[in-house]
């Protein structure tokens, strides 16, 4: 009640010099988008509002790429394949020698991308996904983290993250609301970096994931990853992925993508608590990147665009809504 | 370390008078074993001790089927294939004529478990685990759970569970242990009472899972239940369930059959921290079922056995380590 008078307060006084802390999401502009955020979390968490949820049943999800960290001109974890590709390829001729190897060391997507299942960005993902034990994948995901510099922005790992996210999680958190992404990354190669960046612990981390495979290894448990079993945690497969590794609907969800529809409705049509559905929207060119029908990659944003009226998705603004948009950024 | 105090009296003392609520394990006799779990939690929870483990990485896993509940004559998963058959058969012809529900209902489990694969029994879980929405099960779930009596002590579905390893969980959790159960039981079918029965909400269950199929249903969106690309999280597959669901290695084990020999050594065998191992021991056959080599159903423990004490495990005596065994018993 505290802080929805508090920001009924700054919201209604231009001239308001409030302390940032007390009031929720610093880095938001006070818009429509910012109020309805706010305004749903407060009624779930009001004791004696009809729209009370219990603790445990306040899950929220997120997308990662797009909605969380920054997914161009490369999702991240593609960029991690193709720094894995480059570091490999001078030790490994039989991996140097792979045509796909080759096309993606030379940037060549439209041939990684050519056919309808991708097989050639499939093949590249499998080379630097499976074979090793999942110790041996954590550590070169470390690695890469640790070199990491963004080719436009020059930002490290956590400088690709959105600080108007990241405080959209924090003020959750302090709802006792329990954080998971939801994306169709890795769920390996996330948990590696979701702590630190986060503050999201690996077993809230639902991804794509295949089967490992466990032996006793000279006596030591390991697990060796394969691409068998693939399970990919995008469109469709969200709502799957939700009910699989969490085992009951959200009542809050953010996406940026089409790949986030099928979750956003999930969340939000017929359900029996209130929800929230929100849409994150690129079209900040200069501090980030402007984009919804031709992506720079992955995430095209038209059909959930569209649904987003009827539905009563909120849709995020990057440009209007936001007053920084990456962490990285230099205010 | 108040704690630890707490408990060292009480080992000492053999008048104590201490009230039960301050002291850990109430059900338990001051045996070893319990001795072992407190040491261990006392260890890695002491600020400043070289076993401290921080919170974050504090995962405690445990089997269900035997360590959390009774899993005799039947698992109560069969139970419940069984009650939905027998519910259902009357309504549906189809269902009634088929080879493998009639062997059920006639309770012919050589004919259900004949073959490598048990093609009986995966029948019959089929037919009632599959082809409905995921609302729809939980609620079936619900109504067998309320209507649930067990064929030898009578008890409801709550009454058939361990007191001594409720308060384990209880004990885990007040030291900011993460638990979760790590089963080939169904996930869907633990989830709908985990949080009731154990305080472990849906999201801490890993089990037995299949996907679903997710579609807007007269617009409303639903989740299908089909028994595609099923994973049996029993033996390897239950280190393989971890890493897929929960992202860690645990710190700590507790089950009851070779089924969980695989866990226990991904839990126990060159983990960077301290770790426990924990074997429940059926030998109390007048207060529950004695098994090891020849378990009623499922859940044979040779190899588990045998390798404790090179591994390190605690062995649970249930006859001798524990005051009382199941919730419903009467003191």
């Amino acid at each position: 009640m505290l802080r929805l008078m508090i920001f009924l307060l700054v919201g209604t006084t231009a001239f308001s010099v409030h302390a940032q802390s007390d009031v929720p999401l610093p880095s938001w502009n006070d818009s429509a988008s910012k109020a309805a955020i706010v305004d749903f979390v407060t009624r779930v968490t009001s004791p004696g509002s009809p729209d009370f949820v219990p603790v445990p049943e306040r899950i929220a999800v997120f997308d990662n790429d797009g909605c969380l960290w920054c997914e161009a001109p490369l999702p991240l974890q593609v960029e991690y394949v193709l720094a894995e590709l480059k570091r490999r390829a001078p030790q490994e001729p039989k991996l140097a020698k792979n045509e796909m190897v080759q096309a993606a060391l030379k940037g060549d997507f439209e041939q990684l991308l050519a056919g309808d299942h991708h097989d050639g960005l499939m093949e590249i993902i499998a080379l630097t996904h499976s074979g090793m034990t999942t110790s041996e994948f954590d550590q070169q995901v470390r690695d890469w983290k640790d070199s990491f510099h963004h080719r436009r922005f020059g930002h490290d790992l956590k400088g690709m993250t959105y600080q108007p996210m990241l405080e959209v999680l924090a003020y959750l958190r302090e709802n006792d609301f329990k954080t998971f992404i939801v994306s169709g990354g890795g769920a390996d190669f996330m948990r590696v970096v979701s702590e630190e960046l986060y503050g999201i612990p690996p077993e809230q981390v639902v991804g794509s994931t295949s089967r490992t495979k466990y032996e006793l290894r000279d006596g030591k448990p390991v697990l060796i990853k394969t691409m068998d079993y693939l399970f990919v945690d995008d469109k469709a497969g969200k709502p799957v992925g939700i009910h699989q590794f969490i085992g009951r609907r959200p009542i809050a969800c953010f996406g940026n993508s089409d790949g986030d529809q099928a979750m956003l409705e999930y969340t939000t049509i017929e359900n029996p608590h209130p929800s929230l559905g929100v849409i994150v929207h690129h079209t900040d060119a200069t501090r980030e990147f402007a984009y919804d029908k031709k992506p720079p990659s992955s995430g095209k944003l038209v059909s959930a665009l569209k649904a987003a009226p009827e539905r009563g998705w909120v849709v995020v603004d990057m440009l209007k809504d936001w007053k920084q948009v990456l962490v990285g950024e230099s205010d």
